[in-house]
Order: C-alpha cells, then structure tokens, then sequence
C-alpha cells in the first residue's frame, strides 16, 4: 500500500519559446517536480519524439500510472502504441489524461467516443468546483480551485457519464464543463482533468498539482494481470444432465 | 414516436449446413421475420460478403437500429466500416449486439474494453433473470426466459459497468453471466444480449424475440445530430473583463 | 403509449401577495396550465391545506406522475402521506421535484442523503447547460436555458450520483449546480429540476415549461406493481441434492 | 492511511441455541475474531438490548466502520438510532450490512428503495462470482467462492442500480442474486454482503472474513464533516450587477 508509486509522465514536448519561457523544464517536468516534492512518488518524462515515442514495454512494465499531455500532435503517435497502452490500463495501469488530451487518442479509444467539447482561449477566470469531496482526489483541496486566466473547456463534452464527477468548472464568459471525471476501464482506473495550459502558469498552481498527485494515489493499480482473450472452460463446475 | 422504425439486421451470414437446416433463413432471417411480427418495424439484412461489406452510407442513412451478429470473422470486418458505425452511433443511432458480437470490433470499440468472458459448449440450461422488471426491454418478459440448451457465457465479462444491468444468466453448469446490459455512448444507446446461438434454436424463442424487439424500440434515435470536432466559440456569452 | 398522461401537481400553496401578483393561479396553477398546453396531459391539482393533504389514495391511484412544490412548510407534510408517496414511486409512478422541493421529505427519503445545497438570493443571471442532448427531458431545448433574474442554488448538492446528468446551471456569481439529474427507484423515475422560484417568472418560461412536459413524459410508468415483502420461494427451480 | 480502523460490529444478539452452538461467541463475536487476526482492526461489539440500543454518540463518534447484522427484530430499533446512524454515514462514516440487513431500517433508509428480495432455505449451494477483480473488496479473493450450504436470496433485489457491482451469486436451485454492491450517500461508502447465514458456518469461512475485511479497509472515512443544512451564502464570489 505504501511503496513508491512509479509515475510515467507522458508529453508532446513541442512546446515554442512561449511556453518554454513559463515551464523552463517543460509542462511535463513542472508536474513531475510538484509531485514529486509532495512524496511518495517516483517519476520518469517521456516524450514523443523519443525512440519508441518514449514508451518502450520496459518503461510501460515499470509505470504503475502514466500521466499523458498531448496537444498538437495527437495523430502522430502511432496505433500501436494506443493499443499496447489501452491493454496496459485494462490489466491495471492507471491513466490521468490532462487537459488537450481529452482528444488523444488513448483517452478516446478508452472512452468510446469522440471526446469532443467546445473552447475559447481569452484567458477568463474560472473557478472549478469539488464536487465530491468524500473522494480520495479532492483530499485538502477545500470547496473550490480559482484559475486567474484560463482556457475554456465547455460543455456538451462528449463522454460516457462519468463513474463520478468529480469536479465541475464555472468560467467567468458564461460556461461549465464537467473538469474532473472517473472511469473504471478493464481493470484500470482513468481520470480526465480539463485544467492545464501550455501558455498560463496553471501547473504552478499548487492545488492543480495536489490534484494530479492525489490522482496517481487513486489509480495506481491493485492488481495487474494479463490479456484475456475468451477462455473456453471445457468442464463445467457443476454436473450438468 | 409511433412512427415505423427502420432496422437493419447484419450477419456475418458464413453459416454451414447445420446452421441453415436450423434457420433456412439465416439467423438474420429469423430475427427479421420475428420482430416484423410484432409490428412497428421496418427491416433489412445486411451482410458480409455484399459490396461494402453490407453497410454503404445510404443504408446507414436509412438505419435508426442496426442489430449486429457477428461470430467467426470479426477480424474480416473493415476498420473503415467499423469508424462509420461508430460515428453513425454516437450521431444518434441505436445499436443491438448479439451473443458472439461481444467480441465485435463495433462493440468492443463502444466500449473501449476487450470484451473477453468465459464460455462452454454442452448445450446446458440457462435462466435469464429479469432484474430491470421496469424497464423497455423486458416489458412482457416476466421473471425469467429459461432456454433449455445454450451455449455458457460466463464472468467475468470484461466491460464497463452497465447503465442498467437488466439481465443476469443462470447456468446449469454453475456460471453466471450479465447477459442484457446498457450503455449509452454519444448520442446513441447501445444494448448487448448475450442468448442467442448458431445451433441451438433460441432465435425461434418468442421472449427472446420481444427483448430482441423492445430493445429495438428502445434504442431507436431520439435526435440525429453530425459529428462534433471541438468548435472553437470565439465570443463569450458574458463579458470578459 | 399514447393514452393520456395523468400528472397530479402537489403544492404547499401558502403563496403571499406578491407570489400571487406573479401567479395568480398558483404556480401549481401555471404549471398545469403551460404543460396542458403542450397536449397530451391530464393535469390536476392538489394542495397541502386540502384533506388528505391533498393526497387520498383514490388520487395517487389515479396518478401516473407526481409533480411536487414544496418550500417552507417540509415538516408538516405527514410521514404517512411521504410512506404512501414512496410506496407509490417504487410500485411505478414517476416523481418530479421542483427548485425548493430538493429539501422536501419524499425527495430526501427516495434519495437517502440529505440533499442540502448552498444558496444566495440576489436574483442574478442563471444560464442552465443542456448536457444530455439526446435524452428524452432535453427534446426541443437547444444548447442552454437563459434565466435572467434567478435564485442560486450552488453545489455542493448533498445526492447520489445520478443516472444521467442533464442539466448544469451556471450562475453569474461564480457558482454552478447540477441542476437536472434522474434516478431510478424501485419501477419509478425520478427528475429533480432546480429552476423555479415563487417571486421570479420562471415558470412563465416556455422552454422550462417544456423540460417539465419532457420529463413527465420520461416519468410515467411502463409498469405498476403491488409492493414486495421478501417472498419465501418455497420450491427450488432445479433439483437440489 | 495507515492507522488502526475501528470497527464497531452491531447485532441483535438474540441467537437461539443452534445459532449459539455454531457461534458460541454470537455472529458478531466470530466476525470481530476472524478480522482482527488479519491486522489493522480494532473492533468493538454492540447489541441491540445494551442500552441505547448498544450505540451511543460516544460510541458512533470512535467507530471509522460499522457493521450491521440484524434480522428478525429491524422493526425494534428506534428511528431516532437510524436516523443518528444515516447521519454518520453522510458525514463520512462506512457501513457494512451483512445478510438479512438488506431488511433494516438503516440500509433502506440509505437506499430509498424497499430491498425486497426472494429467499428460500434449503441448504442449497451458491457459488459467489468475483465480477470485480480490480476491486480492493476482491484483493485475495479469486475467481469465486463456494459455500456448500446456504440460504437463498434471489432476484429481483429492489435497490438502486449499484455503483459497482462486486458479486454475482449462483445457487443450485436456479437463482442469481446481486451479492454484493457498493453505493456512495453523502461523505461515506456503503456495502452491501449477502452471505451469511445464522444456522449455516459461512462467517467461519476465510475467504468471507476476507471480503468483510476488505470492505472494511475499502470503506473507512476519507473524510468526517457534520451535517449541512442548505447555508445561505449572501455574497457572491463574482460581482453581479
């Protein structure tokens, strides 16, 4: 229950000098330092243009949750790789889909849809609500999280319903967006958190990042198995006539 | 509401003699002639081995409910076909998958699971429990279907948990299995009934015919929209200051 | 399916002057007249001050949906008419609670928490988020509601998880709420529905007129059954040995 | 996370002499044995003719989980414990409630449905199906367990569709039964187990004890709030004019 929880932390990394100027280290670093100095963590980045697009089966073997940030670029990770990381949550690993990454193509293909939402980039205020505050993901994050200037994420966000709703976001131009949600996928846990920008500090924030590592806590896995793939059981347990 | 709804019944339709000698007509046939019975319902077959792998647009266009059998060849399925079917679901339209279609491409795909469970070939009993009695799709089932013969599904059945679990199967041989489950992905509503079987005559089987065709009526479209692809909303609806 | 629905509206009719220079009729009285409008409703009127409080049981028998306003006077509702109400809800009968009504006894029995929310009085813009497009409640309603002048009812609101989200109210205040949400209980549907105030118009509106003869529509019952005590199945189905 | 769960178990204790010959230390007795010899566990024992029905504050406010047993004599237990005890649930405490308990006054309080179900007593087998593997109340469990003799309790069970379903019950007479389920209501997690039985030795069978304890450490609060009662909120965080 206590040991280290082995975080893998996924990116693009093709952020322009605008974004690097914010997050020196990258989106992917800032996050995995902020986790890190909560404790209990060990991180590793791994980033698109990487041998293997950064996700060989020794890393993916050694990942307990992997933490994906994509953007721009979601076509070019190649199927392959969505199917070894699909068959890896549903035999256990946990995914936390941040941000843009509700249209990759790993969170769509474990949705089932297409994942799609409506978005406005003017930097307005928004203000995401808890929602359930009994759940190990909103632990010491209090009635709400306020972001200065964000993008907006807004509804009809095309999803299944949600396990539960964990957070629901207001934004000062008129919108709501269901911004925290759970799934249950195979024998994997899945959380999509919509908070999260290339060009505003909002992973400084250090509620987003309690968020995020509360995350990784909930979905590491319990158990981890292999693939079924349709058993016939030749003998029935009970005598049949 | 009362208008006809328009069905199209996909097969495989690769049945060897001992199937044909059991349904003359296909198990497509079987269903068609079973549900058109009852009234209400308009339907075409579609398989296979037609042009377009049975399914051009325009049949999908005319589709409010596509009821999908697939068993031997899910892997002959196109990937293109099975991306329209999904697009065509989450616009709005119904899907019913069938026994062996729990390892469809289209199923698996809704549900972003594999799909896997357990099975047995001795031709045991199975009691197919009611435990939605409220429910569309048992309306004049009563508390149970009982099939003398069937093949054994069992758990565990990897999917995501249910909207509503409606069916719950008995099995002589000491198996349960969720055999009838919702699932609501996009705009469309999808159904798995697990009975259902090449060589044994359940398809023939009265109130596995009504579920068969209260599910239809259920999952027909309530509207019918085009995809979605994250429109960007320029303009907020309050002012941003 | 076509027959006419028959909807009792319950109120506590303990308006003061200026509810009744807004509603002459009651908003009972409103509400049945905007949703009779529609067509293919039956409407009656029952009040807290009547017998029976309105509600004998020759009434509820010849109910299909409940539509339930409640506000100050909770408490004097009897627990034998909430018992009787319950019965009837889990034999069948839909139930929609309106605005105020999150805090009356019946809704809080069926749910089992206790359903407190925050709230703020200040008649701001209330802006309420269709996020169910396909579901039967929203038929007709577009992408969102507008309230000019409303109360805020803010979460976190104390429920069970609902079986479908289908509404999130933003308010201009920086608050949001889950705003439309179902549940099953028992064979009966039931919708909570926030909007509606006694001193603001909001009951006038046609489109939130429309939502509530959406949601009886959904409500009424597919089946009504006497209620269940743990019957003794005295015979076993197959042979135990 | 780590510290010592307490654990009150509460029982009617009115064991007759062939239940006390099987459980010379009560039902309750053998349950506190069996899951303090797995570790983490502090239990304490509570009966229904101690005084105050074996439950003070002082006892509710030391207990992180409490389960229930109670059979014959629900109806004796005062509304003012249930209502004391719903209240704790909501602010975060767990609840258990084994067998027969699907008939308390507490559990239907909770679930706002009657929980009627079929049962009948012929010592038949139940073969209890994991359907949840990834789950932390199956840890340690395997695919199923196999009780030679039980009381059945079978479909339709009467409650709320379940957050997750854990359990699937077979029996040999030709039954299923939802065995066990999880629900959230307010700030604490509820679970309900079927197996059980007062004249049967199925509390003396470790992997039962396993799944208890289990869903006690899966249950213990995350949080402990006290009671909201709709606060009014008169300013606004966002400026309204």
């Amino acid at each position: 229950m206590d040991s280290i929880i082995r975080v893998t932390l996924w990116s693009e990394d093709r952020h322009d000098a605008a974004v690097m100027k914010l997050y020196p280290k990258g989106l992917h670093g800032t996050i995995a330092e902020g986790i890190e100095s909560l404790g209990g963590f060990q991180t590793r980045i791994a980033t698109l243009d990487e041998p293997h697009q950064g996700l060989t089966d020794e890393i993916l073997d050694a990942t307990d949750v992997l933490v994906w940030w994509g953007h721009q670029a979601h076509d070019e990770v190649s199927d392959a790789l969505v199917n070894n990381i699909q068959q890896r949550v549903l035999s256990g690993m946990g995914l936390i889909a941040l941000h843009s990454s509700h249209f990759s193509k790993i969170f769509r293909r474990l949705m089932g849809t297409n994942c799609s939402l409506r978005w406005r980039e003017i930097g307005e205020r928004e203000r995401i609500w808890n929602v359930a505050p009994d759940h190990e993901i909103t632990q010491g994050i209090g009635e709400y999280i306020e972001i200065p200037h964000s993008e907006m994420y807004g509804e009809r966000f095309d999803i299944p319903e949600p396990d539960r709703l964990i957070f629901i976001s207001w934004y000062q131009g008129g919108d709501v967006f269901r911004s925290g949600c759970t799934w249950q996928r195979g024998n994997g846990r899945v959380f999509y958190f919509s908070p999260g920008h290339e060009t505003f500090p909002i992973y400084q924030n250090k509620q987003i990042i309690r968020v995020i590592a509360n995350a990784v806590r909930w979905a590491k896995p319990r158990i981890r198995v292999g693939t079924e793939d349709c058993p016939n059981v030749t003998s029935s347990l009970e005598k049949v006539t």
